[in-house]
């Protein structure tokens, strides 16, 4: 339903092809049956349909290993699955309302089989398929196959960097308008437009965080209108050409406090610190850890609340993750977030991200403006 | 992470309160042992809360009957969690990255339960609570109480009609504007915008299918450029004050055939004869058959490919479904769309959609434009 004309060609058919064997072909070697995709990042990624997502009505893209894979689409949506640039790839098959797709999906799946499900797939979905295939197993597609999407090929590194390298014209652009004096809503309206100009085509999050509200890492932009000596968190991103940027950035209206300064410090030390354990074979989890143990050292363990970073694609949010725990080793190729904070509650917060692609030798920022405290009016 | 301020204060503390009280007494007489709510409309409307929807960390308001709700949030999303208008009658517990929320979540649920879930459930999250409780049941939410959300106070039914007047507003305003020689695109862009400059916080879709485009009844409005004797179906809603609008005329560019004006009318009476079917008791198959009956009746059965409706409310799609095989009886404030098509492939398509709220006596229309073929220039 949501038509995105500027993301439909991120791939050639080939690529679509190539991809949904690949998939095919990973799913047997973790031992599964196959795959059931659904409308999301999965399955614009796999084949290139850009279905309405969320929608009560089923779309799945059922993958086995050497079948030609399946879209099962409402009828009144098969001319939009059949102009998927991946299409001539698999066969579309529509099902009216009135009929039940369940039965139609299911009689695709092994009784005893094993899928991964896409993470996005609408529990009354899956629950229905569950109900019709109860001696099946299931798992999230990130579970079963974390890595599917998070390695990037060269052409897929190039549009992140095209649609950092706009962020960053966003950010620069930004920071010479007034802060004092309006609302947070107000400057999330300026990052909302000028990233469209930028060329994005959709627009994910513009958290503007004034004083305390910066306290708050999801900090919905409100009313609060922004003063001088406030600290201002910025965080925005969405798809260009159908992948994403994030990045934030935190300024100040006037001069600093030598405390403010401080804090700041602290989360580019950190976020410096977790670039640079950016390798081949680190653990995601050492890059969380390389960034928290900055702030712990200084003493602001307790105020880092979130996880480091996620990876980004066709999506601003994916698998791997930068947390404890994340045994996950860094592979060439994958893009993520670096972007630790301190958020000391009811005065102000201080967050920086960059989105890092890992190479051979080490990371590359694809987010280049500068990380030192901004001041602006 | 999207603020929608429009919609937030569109129940009292009190209306949440009562809700949710209402929903777990609901779910404790059709034999559940609680509800299990995920971001998105369900939540919206039980405690007003608007989570980031689709988000890989779990947020999870548990109704269990004859316990405080409890709402299980990221730890850094907690301050916007805390201010929800209904979080007054709830618990928020707040769970950090590198913690397992499903552990938190699990904790609350009974082994042997029986829950009722939202359908927009993340599958990444179902399975990871059916894997921590096996043995218990899990249903959709809108198989297990579909009828939920499904009638609207009169308080509701005012933000509906509101939406639907804004929605006119717009059709009104649209075909003042030259069609031919513009593209579909560009006249989807003028309906968000019209739709915006209206009230609307949010626009869901905008469907303008052009000529042969709209025998496709979800077309993605696209590059097609509009000529002289195409018709146009022009479908498009959102969300005004946190309440849906949609609507579809479809118009035609200078004078119409014989035969286009003919499968209009046909169009028409089949909508105005489900519009009249519409009342306390009759089954929602009932309106698809009445509206189906008519324009079997005059051949073009097999052209009419989807249901004749859906519930509205905090969404643009919700139970209950104008479907054959649909035996709920309609309850006065039941609000749906009533929207007959016929698509003649290749050719052309024509489509009709009111709102319309089940009264005590019958249905009230909630679009009230002209559904006489308008010519457009």
């Amino acid at each position: 339903m949501t038509a995105d004309p500027a993301s439909a060609g991120t791939a050639t058919p080939d690529d679509y092809a190539a991809r949904m064997e690949r998939a095919a072909r990973a799913a047997a070697q973790e031992g599964l049956s196959g795959l059931i995709v659904s409308p999301g990042p999965d399955l614009v990624w796999l084949c290139g349909y850009r279905a309405s997502p969320g929608a009560e009505r089923l779309t799945a893209l059922i993958l086995v290993p050497g079948r030609r894979p399946l879209l099962i689409v409402p009828e009144l949506e098969r001319g939009g699955a059949e102009r998927a640039p991946g299409a001539g790839a698999l066969t579309v098959t529509g099902w009216r309302d009135a009929e039940n797709p369940y039965d139609l999906a299911a009689g695709h799946l092994d009784v005893r089989g094993r899928y991964g499900v896409s993470d996005n797939t609408w529990a009354l979905h899956l629950l229905a398929l569950q109900r019709l295939r109860p001696g099946a197993g299931y798992a999230a597609l990130t579970e079963a196959l974390p890595m599917l999407r998070a390695v990037k090929d060269a052409s897929e590194v190039e549009r992140l960097a095209a649609a950092g390298a706009a962020a960053d014209a966003v950010y620069e652009a930004v920071v010479e308008r007034p802060f004092a004096g309006r609302c947070e809503l107000d400057v999330a309206a300026d990052l909302d437009r000028l990233l469209r100009e930028h060329g994005h085509s959709q627009v994910d999050f513009t958290i503007v965080g004034s004083g305390p509200n910066g306290a708050d890492p999801h900090h919905d932009s409100g009313d609060r209108v922004i003063e001088d000596g406030d600290m201002v968190v910025m965080d925005f991103g969405g798809l260009l050409a159908g992948y994403g940027s994030d990045t934030t950035r935190t300024v100040h209206v006037g001069e600093p406090t030598a405390e403010e300064r401080k804090v700041h410090d602290i989360v580019r030390e950190a976020q410096q610190a977790a670039f640079e354990a950016v390798r081949p074979g680190a653990a995601c989890q050492d890059i969380d850890r390389a960034a928290r143990s900055v702030i712990v050292r200084h003493g602001f363990g307790e105020y880092f609340v979130h996880r480091t970073g996620h990876g980004i694609g066709v999506t601003t949010h994916e698998p791997p993750y930068m947390v404890e725990g994340e045994h996950q080793p860094l592979v060439p190729g994958m893009c993520f977030s670096i972007e630790p904070g301190i958020y000391l509650p009811g005065r102000f917060g201080v967050r920086i991200e960059d989105i890092v692609v890992c190479g051979e030798e080490g990371g590359r920022r694809l987010n280049t403006t500068s990380r030192e405290l901004r001041v602006v009016r």
